[in-house]
């Protein structure tokens, strides 16, 4: 396997920055940047050593790898618009299936499971890496760019990337509705969801260590049945807040 | 008022011993530790320069608050075995109403939200403390006492604590949950998950600065009905968990 160690940037973003910047530090060289629009092509590639580009018709073919770091939905049109048909392609989106990459000869997919914000740096040691592509070397070139940047490298399938995905919503998405009813029933009683915050934070961190059911705690764990019914009381206004109490409390009693 | 600058400790587990030690850091000093097994009491005493008691008749009565660090379901029992009428008592309990201290003239409640493990020394400074008491005095008292130690002392009526319990619910118990079924997707398909724990705390440390419903993500959030449904016929073999996907998203569907 010749090691990946060119990299053309497709997209300007979040995700294209963070990776642009780390992998530059590793050793890497970013050849080009391409965007659309050719100041935020020109804003990153000036801070990568890369030469930014707004035209497909640019893309230098000489890349190693062509890294696409935009938007989900705007992938498949992308990749249709790819001008080379025998070079490493790969996508960074957890969600996007690996065939919209297909009519290209080699692809896969390079996807860091993490939230990137703007202007924060980002330490991708801990970041967990999800690696797949259309054939074993393609594969290992992925996963030893990777390796570059993390300690958690994981070759999944699509299948398995569906299953975190799903997984994510309940752990990030469903997680995150709760907060937003905690403070909702605290902002009802004049009260602010800061007070929670160090609670929240404990609960997120506990988990780093030990299995969520292992230290589940309230009311439904200890069985607790006068508590859960004052609190479905207190919930008389909330038909919906009333039943996301009342099956989860279930779904938590049958874990006991 | 005269400020509260002796306690003595009812009870020698994890709140008495993180809320002994930072006080006595503060000036504040501790006479006396209780508690029912005299090798604990012993061992926080030695700690925190108090003297150990295992039976409450030994109980010194100059303390200017007596402040009661046991199990909830053993408060009740405790405070009426509370040998004194006329000194300050408070228990640190979130969920036990503050009548149970009833039969005494001075009460209150000095409750710090958040959760406290053995051996792991507290940073109580952004620790909320809710405080509550039977008169203007005692409650300035109790403010006092807490503003030593943390930066967010609030007053609370019994009302507002059991609200906060409530929202503790969702907020901590809920989302707990949410992390097991996320756990249970991941290891029926292989995986761990410490691929989802990176987001998860990401998760959870975004509201520090933002309302949770400002940052809500996910297919529900976009509306995206398709994912939705590709994710329901994944969860076939748990009709608990369709049953959850459901009534969570349909929650964050009406925010839309």
């Amino acid at each position: 396997m010749k090691a990946i160690q060119n990299i053309t940037l497709l997209g300007s973003g979040n995700v294209a920055t963070q990776l642009g910047k780390a992998l530059q530090k590793k050793g890497i060289t970013i050849l080009q940047v391409f965007s659309r629009n050719p100041e935020n092509a020109t804003q990153l590639a000036h801070q990568i050593g890369a030469m930014a580009i707004s035209n497909l018709q640019d893309l230098d073919p000489g890349a190693d790898l062509y890294l696409i770091c935009i938007k989900d939905d705007s992938i498949g049109e992308l990749a249709g618009q790819f001008p080379f048909k025998d070079r490493l392609i790969a996508h960074t989106s957890g969600s996007i299936p690996m065939d919209v990459l297909s009519n290209n000869e080699h692809y896969g997919i390079f996807y860091p499971l993490q939230t990137f914000t703007k202007d924060q740096s980002v330490d991708f040691l801990s970041i967990p890496f999800c690696i797949e592509a259309n054939s074993p070397e393609n594969e290992e070139k992925l996963m030893h760019l990777a390796g570059l940047l993390s300690e958690h490298v994981t070759k999944i399938s699509s299948e398995q990337r569906k299953a975190i995905h799903l997984a994510a919503v309940f752990a990030c998405n469903f997680s995150n509705n709760m907060y937003a009813i905690a403070e909702d029933i605290l902002t009802q009683n004049g009260m602010s969801l800061d007070l929670l915050k160090p609670l929240i934070r404990e609960t997120a961190d506990k988990i780093s260590t030990a299995s969520p059911q292992a230290v589940q705690t309230g009311p439904a764990k200890r069985g607790d049945l006068e508590i859960m019914k004052n609190h479905l009381q207190m919930l008389a206004d909330s038909k919906e807040y009333q039943d996301i109490y009342r099956i989860i409390s279930d779904n938590i009693l049958k874990q006991n």
